[in-house]
């Protein structure tokens, strides 16, 4: 439910060219959507700028399509993160209108067309073991209508190939740096660009990695300022930072 | 050193307003500034935005003096953090130029005038423990040129008092959000409003707040996207991430 | 064995209403039912108001079937936690008055029934994926005999959907705050109410989340007095404590 | 401000036994009472039961007067917890109505007398290291209106001592158990009473003991249900629970 | 490889009641038989009194029968710990001297008979969930010649369990305490005991027990002196100490 | 209070020996002596064989003092351990019969005559910084009636100092190992003899020994068997073992 | 991409032994190699000395494939480390030229041959369970070509199995100390030699070894000087390092 | 002791040129070198090519003079590491052979000469706050006689000024980086040069560095292989590290 859409209804009440029925249907989860066991926050993006996303780890896949189905319903797009394949597939045949990007995990509906008044986001990642993360990152960047590009495999320990890019990274509106193992990459780079950086730890690692913490930390004590950091594995809130960055 | 100043240069020499000695003088540390140990980046601002900002904690009062006078030489802003009493006094004695806040334990010179094409910054603190934390941030805020408001002792224990600054939170180009305890400020705020959140998590607490880690994981593992987070008691580098957001 | 059971053995004897064979089957276990490998606690309710529970985790069917045939044998009620589907299949058809609930993971067996003089106890969670663990804490209290009302999916990312259950959270006698991630419901509840506040931490979450300890440690911080804090998951251990508050 | 005194000033105006400028003298802080960096919330006995309360922590002598004065003239009772003998000698003098226990650090006026109406608390501790913090208990639970009973040094290392208060023990409406070390305590304790519990770890050990980490993990794994815990060191939010549990 | 053993084997050769060959096949592995990647430690007994034993976790079973083959072949006895059901079947097929206990998870062959001489060891634990951990403890010291007994299910929350076997932990030598969750029963034992105790705690528990952890720090700061501990689940090791304490 | 004491008092009265009035000036504090908030547990020695210790860590003089004149006034021994200098002097100015190690920082009076026909207990550290905590162990050892013999800055970096004390080594009837840092001095020791041995982890070190952490954390997963471990620090929970161990 | 290799294709060219399209093709990926998500360093050998080496972990067959051509394309050396068996089989139908070392878990082709020149790297280990991990550091080492001697089974609990091999660990001019547990074997071998000693930590272990936390802080504490660490089970590191140490 | 010092006397002897008695002062303390409380390792040189080193931390000054002493006495260096200025003033007071470098917090005499044969040892550090532990890794460096080279300040905020270093660390036998904070220096260096590299993390930084924890963790996990770690602030086990490599 964003304000157009409201708006929309009202004036389309008004100018007769929208029934009470269907608008009464448009409005039905409006404010807040119950189902059996959830509450859909129909309002978000009212309030927030961005939609109520389906966090599909632990739900099944009937859930995801009850919540997707309910979300379309109300004219909202869908996003849903941490799919696996087989609920993907059976939420597809349930829900044609549904997309998946298996690399991602996103299951997703009715993106926003990219729009080109918005700055260029750069997504970046360090090694091709982040690139899932990174994925998370530029696709839900790209659904919510912001132009995006990718740059891959530039870890610091061969810094010619992060140098390479250094015009797109200063081209770029809002970075988002992913890096797992010992997360030097956001540091590095901050010190290069002057756009905001959001930076991304991962769990790519082993031993004293614990499961992304080492590079958790780097991030959160990098010596170069205009970083800031999300959790680990978390290429959506990530996106969600920098599209609220880039919207107005 | 940024854009503008290089060129002033540049164009004085060429105009020949300018003397080569004092362009000489000027540029004497450009690229990096070398004293004993250390390297001034005097080419921050001209890379990142930002100009390079002396770190207070450990550093004798000579030392700090020393690295005021020569940022002030090549003509950049003075930004001291975690500077304690004693230690501003006797830097302020030696270079008259030098201002102090005692509550933001910040050492400075030259603030940029306030930019009013900038969109305004909310700093929004918890607690009136939080406020050292929350002070360092705007006031780092402020001297980098934007229009900067505080908003203080709004925690979550009552929510009214919070939603009495609605308005204001909604007029905000970015929040920055500082709090102890149980750090649950940003998650709140964020579910509310649609502009970028920094998160800043305080050492305030005791027992398992463990200096602040119990607050910077609720903050990484806020519910509402869109938030990001800097490391505990870093106001400073939360401020610098909203210049960045606010700059262009 | 609880203090009116007691006394009905005793009377009974006394009254010859009860034979001595029949009091010492019913005696058989008291004070401690010995088993190959365990000893039921068969006095527990007699001192602590709470009956012995069987804890499932790590035991076989097998193991679980005879423990509920002792307390089915002494006249107790049966409440085995942490039960998978399994087990519980095999449970029941050994045992067919055990009773089984998938979301909950409980195998129970006569439940007391609601005392309606006792206060209501509200079990609030505040995200879909923490359900489990609230369905374990709620059912737990009504195999207990308290009236319970369940509110799921309202947290603190969208206000209104908490807000709107006010008049409810308000009359309850004690509440249960269920929630994972940064674990702030309690927090933002407690400054709202003024019953005692039992918070749950979850395990929902990932990264930095740890498997509950963001939450466990948000909630041992909360600003708002009034919380104390079970272990993560533990939604059995809450219910025991709000009975134990609601039981006088 | 609580039930009873709003309605004394509503009435008042009604029956003419309170002026006008008196009324408003008594409400100018009402909803929320504004400093120069807090925001008295003198809602929160009207919401919560309990009242605003000064956490002294890293306040000053001088704020706390501030804090004390404004609580005072609301008519609100004043509790400040974490105060150093320094400051608590400084405040008594600016505030004569002041009084302050050293044991448990507290500095308080105008507690409210003792309910005879309401069950009894027993805060039991472990050792004598362990005093202070039970002493904060016990105190913020008398200045509350509660009947309070303390028995101290009855760790599980000597059951005996334990043992021979069992009877106060099962008189308590709730008990608050106060441990250090191991923090074995609650657990015994859980396992003989049928009143609710309260848990405060306390930072007294060394080594694994990792400031009260140790206490705090035993008490939420404790196997006695009816148990839950409060932060390390925290009577106050021990007496706080307990309050809220004996208040109707 | 032991004293008397050596001593047969010299004393043999001497008397010629045993041939050069034979000696020398006796001999072989005399004083380290090397494998193709392991080192059998074969005077292991001569100096700690202890045989070399078979760390079972991560090894084939293939490895597991070399091992202990080699180990009969020089006269030794085999203790092969952590060892599944499935290779101990497959071992016990290749090797009919070994028997199995499967709740111990141990694959054994010539235990030594039970010394009477030797004091009692008890092996106490405190739930059901804890009987591997001591069934191991309590296999190896049998194994190794000891009198045991063991105590099962009398954890702290309901005591009177514990206090019935209290002559039965007063008549023995060493108590071994096996414990998870918050692991009290040790300290709550020495406190009644003149015995050394060894505190072992378990894994068993969820949430913040941290796989064992919560139980560790309760053992290492029990209040009750007297009381050593090993590793979590480290129930081979605690009958080590216990047979070093009851040897001499 | 011990067997032979209270045997005493007992034959005393019989025999006409101890008056009355003696006798209950001796039973005074039977079974456990209360002051204002402590309760001695005057039982202790008949329990545990081991006295009761005054933990000095926190106390104030004053409160040592009465503590030492009530055990005193039974007849115990006296063990106050972690006593700093200044409290020694005060201590021992008011009670005269009181001595003071300040290496060991104990104060202590009466202490058990050696008794000869027990092992010997050998403490053995791994470097000079480790002799405070090995000076605990030996004179609390010492103080209950054990033959004590030291070795000191004997840690693994090189090896023939250790091996040169093999023959006390193997002379032990209990050992007790004391190093900080990476704390392999143990498990090099227990691969060498037969004795039981109890390991104590310091606090020396820095860095990465995270205040005795990592050399608690080697001590318990040391590879040769026999060791057991106790808190960092704990010389003196290591003596009470090993005279548990050498008692019999 | 080494010195020499480039030198031979400038050399070829200039010479005419070497046509401009097999030149071109050799240099194809030089500076670096892009893929679909991917850059291959093919500079790595000439700036550091070590080539690019593929990362197994995470990576499908196909990737590895896709990899290992690339690198063999351009006259390299492959190196995949964490490779599985199945992956393996399944690189090596594709890409004949690749061996595998099960133990080890490495896919490599053209090993450099054995450089007699060099100094003999000693891999040690301390259990057999440590040899998968001895054995990725010692294959690497020799795929860079150096002499590499093997020595298993030699952990501190048996210090005469150490002390056998003294001399070859005092020929060797780089010793690597692989364990687990209680990793005391590097500080041990340091003390008595006076190579550079590289240690890793393994995960072997169980309970309080934390997947090998406990060894790597007893390495990163060692009292003897001289030894540096590398992350848990890094047994490609430790040859990396040892390799840059044996190089020149 | 030394191979040529031993050698020395052997022959002196021989030769008749070292009387009995000089030469018997000389080796009073070979093997070891007992005073009251330490074993002076004299032989440490011989085998580890390392002097015995003097920790300073928790040492008295009398304790550290008596300590040099000796070392003087049988003709080794002295090196003590963590003395502050009031020890080090009276150190040399007492043996005016002592010199005191207070950056470095080392006391040291007979420094040996540069040997000119050896490789350069380039000590690298990120921040000014950094060169303490620099200093001391280079002092002790220097103090072993090899050639050394010193760049602070080159953090990876600002990469121009690390790599206008570039050619010195090039021409370095050995690297040793040292960084706090988010610890990316060695990653970097590590990924363009071809020596070995000993990377120290170091103390600085606040809040989620952890006293150096996140660099640690950053270094252990670092992707540019050919780097090994020691301790939190261990500059002086830097040095030894790149001694070993450098001294042959």
């Amino acid at each position: 439910m964003d304000q157009s859409r409201l708006s929309n209804i009202v004036h389309g009440l008004a100018a007769g060219s929208l029934s009470p029925d269907a608008a009464l249907a448009m409005l039905r989860d409006f404010p807040a959507g119950a189902g059996t066991d959830f509450l859909l926050d129909t309002q978000r993006r009212l309030r927030t700028g961005l939609p109520e996303v389906i966090y599909g780890e632990g739900k099944s896949a009937g859930h995801i399509i009850e919540l997707a189905r309910r979300l379309l319903a109300t004219g909202e797009q869908v996003l849903a993160t941490r799919v696996d394949e087989a609920k993907a597939a059976e939420a597809r045949q349930a829900v044609p209108e549904l997309a998946y990007d298996a690399t991602a995990r996103i299951l997703y509906a009715r993106p926003k067309s990219c729009d080109p008044k918005r700055g260029m986001i750069a997504v970046v990642c360090a090694g091709t073991s982040d690139v899932p993360v990174a994925s998370e990152a530029a696709l839900v960047a790209r659904c919510l209508g912001n132009p995006v590009e990718e740059i891959r495999d530039v870890g610091v320990a061969g810094l010619h190939r992060l140098l390479a890019w250094l015009d797109r990274l200063r081209a770029a509106r809002v970075i988002i740096a992913v890096a797992g193992m010992e997360g030097a990459l956001p540091s590095v780079i901050a010190g290069l660009v002057d756009a905001p950086l959001i930076a991304v730890p991962t769990s790519v690692g082993y031993g004293a990695s614990f499961h992304g913490v080492a590079a958790l930390l780097a991030m959160l004590n990098g010596c170069a300022p205009g970083v800031s950091v999300v959790n680990i594995d978390n290429g959506f809130g990530a996106a969600c930072c920098a599209d609220a960055i880039n919207r107005r």
